[in-house]
């Protein structure tokens, strides 16, 4: 396997439009223009074969899934994606799987407008490894510990999907067409770049939702020094999951993994106005919780008891 | 095994002194400050285990190959090095492993300011991905692709070391001082940083040689599209390798990778002014030929004939 002739064929010809690469693929390192009053965002997340996706899975769809789990990240700082690397190490030289697995990098990358501007190819066990660059204005960045007692909690979707696609997705109890919904939010999830204004504009906090609502809300109180307690009757529970996996449901929502929304925290003075730009915007956004300032993470249950999250058994999937 | 307590044990307490990081680890990405006319340079390398180095190496030397080999991509491009990510893969929760590993992490970065801005640890076949950031002055990036004919061509420093100390490392014609010399090029190279003043005012063109001298300048060459005549009795070749290897010794010089010296190529009318700068910098510098317009590399052996390089036998180790 030539490692060079690889990158080229796959990678290198992947086109972007962005003016702001001086010099991409191809070099020592690549080269940026990073506007003056943006600061960079960068995050970088590791997909390993058998851990977070199946080797199993159509290469497009792993593909997919790795840009858009990291894309998920910058969107969660209130920043727009700009530039990616891909480290990939492959057991095998396999033309095919090379050639779906980059037309799943480039129209994942596309939605977004982001450049391909590096990477290395090795062979070794199947595993991705994504850097991604996001530009924020300058001292607007939405960081995990900024949270508030008295924020309210939103979640940008309804909830449990991927973890309940991932649940059925060898079972015979539900139909081919529904499956599919499910096991889209799994493989091929929407980073909600779209609230990037709305988060920037308004959010006191944010984290993508990746490894389950109640773990990731728990990371933000953490940061923040802060608590939560969560309306159970208001959790967002997607209606696929409602209907296939009603005992679970509500568990697969609030501990689930992979949906990729975004929870965040706004001030109670900023509601208002929160609700009405959301609402211009055609976006959907559901309202959770509060923040305390007692630590942990609490739930009012339908019958109006507050009890801790731990208590009602959730667990991670 | 905890992924968060792993990352916060190892590497979140690795400290940084940079003003420019706004926000490290510990948040969905970090969030850094590019100065007003600078641009950002971004490379990525994997290493694998028992591809790019051995599992029985001590994780002190993992930590710093991985680190230097990635510097010396920034300072083959006159940058300087500023941030870098980790994403590493590894198969057991090993303490004693991972903080001798967090050691020789901390150490490589801290000899040239970096700081260590985020990451990912997932359980998998040991595989470490190191994405590193630079800066340099608008516009002062050098690329591979600005070689012209007639520029006259350096290396940074001896050559053949690593590649000897590899074929030596369990021989006993070799004392254990000497070895240790050349298995310290191999394990620990130093990525030439200090370079970075002269190659920003004087080069046309740079790469390091991480592949071979001959592999990486044939890179400067296919990407300027031109060619280049090496005067064979001027390359600086190792006295070690010269000594304990005499029959391979120029082979290894030639073609034997990670060295992490610097080739780089200088227009002739800039020849003395540079030669000036680096007698003052008390660096040493080696001009080993020259570019010609003639694709191809070729060399002038002490005969005086010119051989295509590939009919010397050259190969990779």
């Amino acid at each position: 396997m030539n490692e060079f002739g690889l990158i080229d064929r796959f990678f290198a010809s992947i086109p972007h439009q962005r003016e702001d690469v001086i010099f991409g693929i191809g070099d020592d390192a690549a080269c940026l223009q990073i506007p003056n009053g943006k600061q960079l965002v960068v995050s970088t997340d590791t997909l390993v074969s058998g851990v977070h996706f199946l080797d199993t899975w159509p290469a497009y769809d792993i593909a997919t899934k790795a840009v858009m789990s990291n894309v998920s990240d910058i969107a969660a700082m209130g920043a727009l994606p700009c530039w990616m690397l891909l480290s990939i190490t492959i057991p095998e030289l396999d033309e095919s799987w090379l050639s779906d697995f980059s037309k799943g990098l480039q129209e994942a990358m596309a939605e977004f407008n982001i450049a391909l501007i590096g990477g290395d190819t090795t062979r070794g066990p199947l595993c991705i490894t994504i850097t991604i660059h996001g530009l924020v204005d300058s001292g607007k960045a939405i960081l995990r510990n900024g949270a508030k007692a008295g924020d309210l909690i939103y979640v940008s979707g309804m909830l449990g999907a991927a973890a309940a696609g991932l649940l059925l997705i060898n079972s015979d109890v539900i139909n081919k067409t529904d499956l599919a919904v499910l096991t889209n939010k799994l493989h091929r999830p929407t980073p909600r770049v779209d609230y990037q204004p709305y988060l920037s504009g308004y959010a006191h906090a944010a984290i993508d939702i990746s490894d389950g609502l109640s773990a990731d809300l728990a990371h933000i109180c953490k940061a923040s020094q802060v608590g939560a307690c969560l309306y159970i009757d208001q959790i967002p529970i997607h209606p696929l999951v409602q209907q296939y996996l009603p005992n679970e449901a509500l568990q697969l929502a609030l501990s689930g993994g992979d949906d990729y929304e975004l929870c965040f925290t706004i001030s109670p003075t900023l509601r208002n106005d929160f609700h009405e730009a959301i609402l211009h915007s055609g976006l959907m956004c559901y309202p959770i919780g509060v923040i305390e300032s007692e630590l942990g993470l609490r739930a009012q249950t339908t019958t109006g008891e507050i009890l801790p999250c731990a208590s009602l058994g959730f667990r991670h999937f």
